[in-house]
């Protein structure tokens, strides 16, 4: 039994961190500002002898006594990062400094959710951790992507300066029940568009790429990782990849069978920025970890619509 | 008249930037921390009504109503950034934040000095504004590039957000008198190592290159940005390139012309994630601020040899 920190636990992948946590019987400690969060990913283990939450900023310093510490807490959709930009690189910088710094105090091991944004609009396909990336520091995605960077930077200082003992994920899209129905990203805009009946929002031409991974893998993958012995940057995604216009397809075809294409996407401008192709090379997580995504989408897409139908009221 | 702070100003460019500003008529003051700069770089100021000096760590609150804001605080040589890359992190992120918070509060413009760090191991040669940079998150010269690059960020995100007005210079290697002897970049060492009579330490093959500046086209170039009205990041520098083992011949010939380079140099070990090429494209800052650099390297190796030998002891 170990005692655990998850910062960002009431958001969508920490809360089901905090489930598989939970049920391994470890005591864990959610500390999260819920700018994101939402009190009901957590809401069934309020009251449990190993559960406990603090509503706290991480960009304030926290001391607590655990042996790990799973360093979430970040806003990770574009519009919700991009609602104060100062702030999310304030929580990437000074609340990633305020968690290794708590980790060299009580000699815990800490493990920082990056993002697959650290290779930006990138120039190799599929990605792999050693790319350096293709990231403009001047622009509307830059808060986030270059506060992940400095936090693995911040990360790499403290692991090589003091020796404290950190794991980095570069996490890949990632989707599932939990989601915030209206938190912008394109999972949950096209799932509740096209289960309210309204078209479906591309931005620009749609032939963009993404590849998207299933909640379950990635929380499996997260765990594997923290205890392994492994320091470096790993990659944890689904290689399934899709362009942007072929996944409203998709979602359509899943949802409304009946309706043509043409009926339910509307195109809406580009944005700034917008990475052109993204895929893991995943054969670090395989051989380091001997980890790879196992959730389909169509299978992840179930579990997915009929989490959001109930989120909207549509349950049947 | 304006009330100007120059944080880094005991530092080998901020001296003489402070000695420009001060010859114009402004008030000045030097906030610095003394890290790597030295009081006698700003000794000739001491004592004159309109200059004032402050010991203060720029990573901690600073209050003061000025104008404008030269922010160079930051060690700026491999040695002394990598001496303690936490604290290096902290000078370019939580220091550049107060210099943000600083502006925003007394509505002043603050220059940022950048660098051509940012564009890493640079894939594009010469580099352009536009060029995102091939920059290592994990590397020994990551919290200096990584910081560096969040303190761009930073300036586009109060500008965005807030309105502050910012200028973003990426310099390029710049020397001249007023480098710390000891402090470890090429120039330094290798004019101290040919007046010494020893033998110039090459890392790696040498093939490596840099692109030269003298410090005084780069004080104009700062000081013209400063009062320009561009706010996107601008290169100053040199773009005079030589490989860094024709650059030792060059100083041998030019302090020992009777040795030959076969007897003064020696080769060591490459150093970690090393830029391979690096030089500036100018043409931003000759269409936006009229600026190139005017100054040779013959005519700046002269200056600079001079102020070496009386600084070791070699004045003649
Ligand atoms: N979901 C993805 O596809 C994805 C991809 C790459 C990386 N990530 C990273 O994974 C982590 C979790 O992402 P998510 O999808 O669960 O997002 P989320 O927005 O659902 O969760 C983030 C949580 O952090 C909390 N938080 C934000 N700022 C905070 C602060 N200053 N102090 C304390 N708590 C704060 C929020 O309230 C929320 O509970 C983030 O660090 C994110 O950058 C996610
Ligand atoms: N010299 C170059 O070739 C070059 C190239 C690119 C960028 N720059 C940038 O220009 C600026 C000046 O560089 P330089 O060559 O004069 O270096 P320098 O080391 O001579 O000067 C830096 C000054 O900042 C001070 N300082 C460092 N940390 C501080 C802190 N936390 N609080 C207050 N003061 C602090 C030092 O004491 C020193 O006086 C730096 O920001 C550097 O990154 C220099
Ligand atoms: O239990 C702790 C220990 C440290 N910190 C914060 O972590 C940061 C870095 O810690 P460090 O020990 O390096 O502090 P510093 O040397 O900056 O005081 C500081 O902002 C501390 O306030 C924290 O939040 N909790
Ligand atoms: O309603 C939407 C939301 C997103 N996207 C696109 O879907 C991709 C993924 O966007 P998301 O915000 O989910 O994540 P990120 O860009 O951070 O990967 C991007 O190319 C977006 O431009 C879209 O076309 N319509
Ligand atoms: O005159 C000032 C005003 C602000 N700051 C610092 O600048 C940072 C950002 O300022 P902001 O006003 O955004 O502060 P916050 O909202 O973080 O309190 C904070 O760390 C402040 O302590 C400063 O050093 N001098
Ligand atoms: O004694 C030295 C110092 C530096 N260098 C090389 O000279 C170049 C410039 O190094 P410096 O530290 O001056 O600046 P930076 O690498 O930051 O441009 C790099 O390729 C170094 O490897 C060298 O060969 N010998």
């Amino acid at each position: 039994v170990k005692r655990i920190l998850v910062t960002g636990g009431a958001g969508f992948i920490g809360s089901h961190i905090v489930d598989v946590l939970m049920l391994q019987g470890h005591q864990v400690t959610v500390m999260d500002n819920l700018f994101t969060g939402r009190r009901k990913n957590i809401e069934h283990w309020m009251g449990h002898p190993n559960f406990e939450f603090v509503r706290h900023d991480v960009v304030e310093e926290y001391m607590i006594e655990v042996d790990q510490i799973y360093h979430m807490a970040c806003p990770a959709s574009p519009p919700h990062y991009q609602y104060n930009p100062i702030k999310t690189i304030k929580t990437s910088s000074q609340g990633t400094l305020n968690m290794l710094g708590l980790a060299k105090r009580v000699k815990a091991r800490l493990l920082f959710t990056s993002t697959s944004e650290v290779y930006g609009d990138p120039l190799e396909h599929p990605q792999k951790e050693t790319y350096f990336g293709n990231v403009n520091t001047m622009g509307p995605r830059s808060c986030y992507d270059e506060g992940k960077r400095l936090g693995e930077t911040l990360c790499y200082s403290f692991r090589e300066e003091l020796g404290v003992e950190v794991r980095i994920a570069r996490i890949f899209n990632t989707f599932g029940p939990r989601m915030h129905p209206s938190d912008g990203r394109v999972v949950s805009n096209f799932i509740v568009q096209s289960l309210q009946n309204k078209k479906l929002t591309i931005y620009g031409d749609g032939h963009q790429t993404r590849s998207f991974q299933y909640v379950s893998d990635l929380v499996r993958g997260l765990i594997l990782l923290m205890n392994s012995d492994f320091s470096d940057p790993v990659n944890l995604g689904n290689p399934d990849e899709y362009k942007i216009a072929e996944f409203a397809k998709k979602i359509v075809s899943f949802i409304s069978p009946d309706k043509s294409p043409d009926q339910a996407i509307v195109h809406l401008p580009a944005t700034k920025d917008d990475p052109q192709t993204r895929r893991p090379d995943n054969s670090r997580a395989l051989s380091k970890l001997n980890w790879k995504p196992e959730v389909s989408l169509d299978e992840g897409l179930k579990l997915t619509v009929q989490y959001f139908k109930s989120e909207i009221g549509l349950a049947t």
